[in-house]
């Protein structure tokens, strides 16, 4: 594509920080907003040539002299247990600001393009995998309705109104530091010589590394549309949470380590995801890092970040 | 039912004034919130103890002292053509206040009922008739997509908080002192010599009274529960726009009124639309008023009111 001016929402977050850079790295310019305390030093050593500290509102979104030509809304609630806490706070974060950007690019910015980075959670709980987009959504947890939620308001602006869109589902995206989730869960545990977790150990997840969900993000941007399209981001392979840890105690030379599982699942997670990733190919992408090398960079990361 | 105190939010709208006076009716002491502007003597003749003139909101509601046994949802967008102009203000009025009344309820009120009226728009262009409540939703306008996200999350709510709900999706509800949509457009047109509508006229709709639908709101606050059952408010019978118009003609007495259709459809309105109503009729309830009789009793409201 062209030099876009890319407007990254959450560009302070996990996902975030890595599509800010990506973006840069391949010649766009990418501003930022949303919430989080960063120095300048920091915000561009991400690829930001400018971040603003602020609510994603319609408000602050007019505050920019030059309107950009796609926005990646990484903004949003970012966990199943935040949103069983406190819900409300989960529904402002994730569907008003979406409810705000469409309405945005609607009144003021009508030729930029939306990625929407939505998440696996939408599905629910499934029957048959690999999970295909056209999969019936079912979200389980509050997380996840708010999820659909967005994606709906994404995709009804796109057939209304003519706004280029597109939903991109996010499986399990990990990467160095992720500072929640299973492998963060895992390190922190390990560290105080516990290594009880819930679940059977037997739930299947699809890992993404982040910077092949940058990578994705680039890709849906150039493939926006007022169709717009839903593609599942995952690495089509299923991997049990067993054996994401046991190769993470390898990593980490815990060689020593007990796993136990409690048997009792998490309320809102569902058991069972692999993604069917043809839809996203097509776009000519395909994920690039495997999750035994992503594990290994993880445990590297962490031993580094922890002495 | 034991008694209730009852809140009606949008109590100054169509539905919700009926909502409020059939429940008075029944021995309920009733309280509305919502926009609009009339007098007391007004107001207390729907049926309220008490009216607040207010944004419903997590605050407006913590401001009642004493905390309802049921809340009927009626605050939101009324239509399609005002969702397509003012998308965001439809957004706020349908899913922020849903948002809002359901955390009213989970940390102020959790004994609290939640009926919520949504809409057949949530539906879509449907290939089946009659519709069940099963049928796949694909809203078609952004105000079928609205009324569906706050049922996602009165549903989520429901499971995954134990909030006991219940969603009416309502069909096209008219009566006396409805100022828009089919019968009063008709009414205006007719007594400016115009007879020209949009569409073919054989669209087909399913029409309940607003009697019935406070009614059905009523057995739907004694079924709602952590189940959260959704039915359809509806007749069950499918009448078409052009029989609709005739009817309305020759009750008006203006046999000299010559019906024209343009063949075009109008934006986000689905062509073909009658409700299974076995769910609703399940609780007790069944919709007492013909359309027939309906029409007649509008075309003399119209009358008495334009005279």
């Amino acid at each position: 594509m062209g030099e876009h001016k890319v407007l990254v929402t959450g560009a302070n977050g996990f996902l975030g920080r890595h599509v800010a850079r990506f973006f840069a790295r391949n010649g766009h310019t990418v501003v930022g907003m949303g919430h989080g305390s960063w120095s300048p030093d920091e915000w561009r050593s991400w690829g930001l040539s400018e971040w603003r500290r602020a609510d994603v509102s319609l408000a602050t979104l007019k505050e920019y002299s030059e309107v950009p030509s796609a926005i990646i809304h990484c903004a949003g609630g970012g966990s199943v247990a935040f949103s069983i806490e406190d819900p409300i706070a989960d529904f402002v974060r994730t569907v008003e600001t979406t409810a705000h950007v469409l309405e945005y690019i609607r009144t003021v910015a009508p030729s930029c393009r939306i990625v929407y980075p939505s998440s696996a959670s939408v599905y629910g709980t499934v029957d048959r995998l690999p999970i295909t987009e056209d999969c019936r959504t079912a979200p389980i947890s509050q997380y996840g309705v708010h999820k659909l939620m967005a994606e709906l308001m994404v995709a009804s602006y796109a057939r209304q109104f003519g706004t280029s869109a597109t939903i991109v589902r996010l499986f399990s995206v990990y990467g160095c530091g992720l500072q929640k989730q299973l492998l963060w869960d895992a390190c922190r545990k390990f560290s105080k010589n516990d290594a009880t977790f819930m679940g059977t150990g037997d739930e299947l997840r699809d890992w993404l590394h982040v910077e092949d969900a940058a990578e994705l993000m680039f890709a849906a941007v150039e493939n926006a549309s007022i169709e717009c399209p839903v593609v599942n981001g995952a690495s089509g392979e299923g991997t049990t949470v067993r054996e994401i840890l046991i190769h993470l105690i390898s990593s980490l030379s815990r060689t020593d380590t007990k796993l136990t599982f409690t048997g009792t699942q998490r309320s809102g997670d569902p058991s069972r995801y692999v993604a069917d990733i043809e839809n996203a190919k097509r776009w000519g992408w395909s994920p690039k890092r495997r999750w035994r090398e992503g594990v290994e960079e993880y445990a590297t990361w962490w031993r580094n970040t922890s002495l």
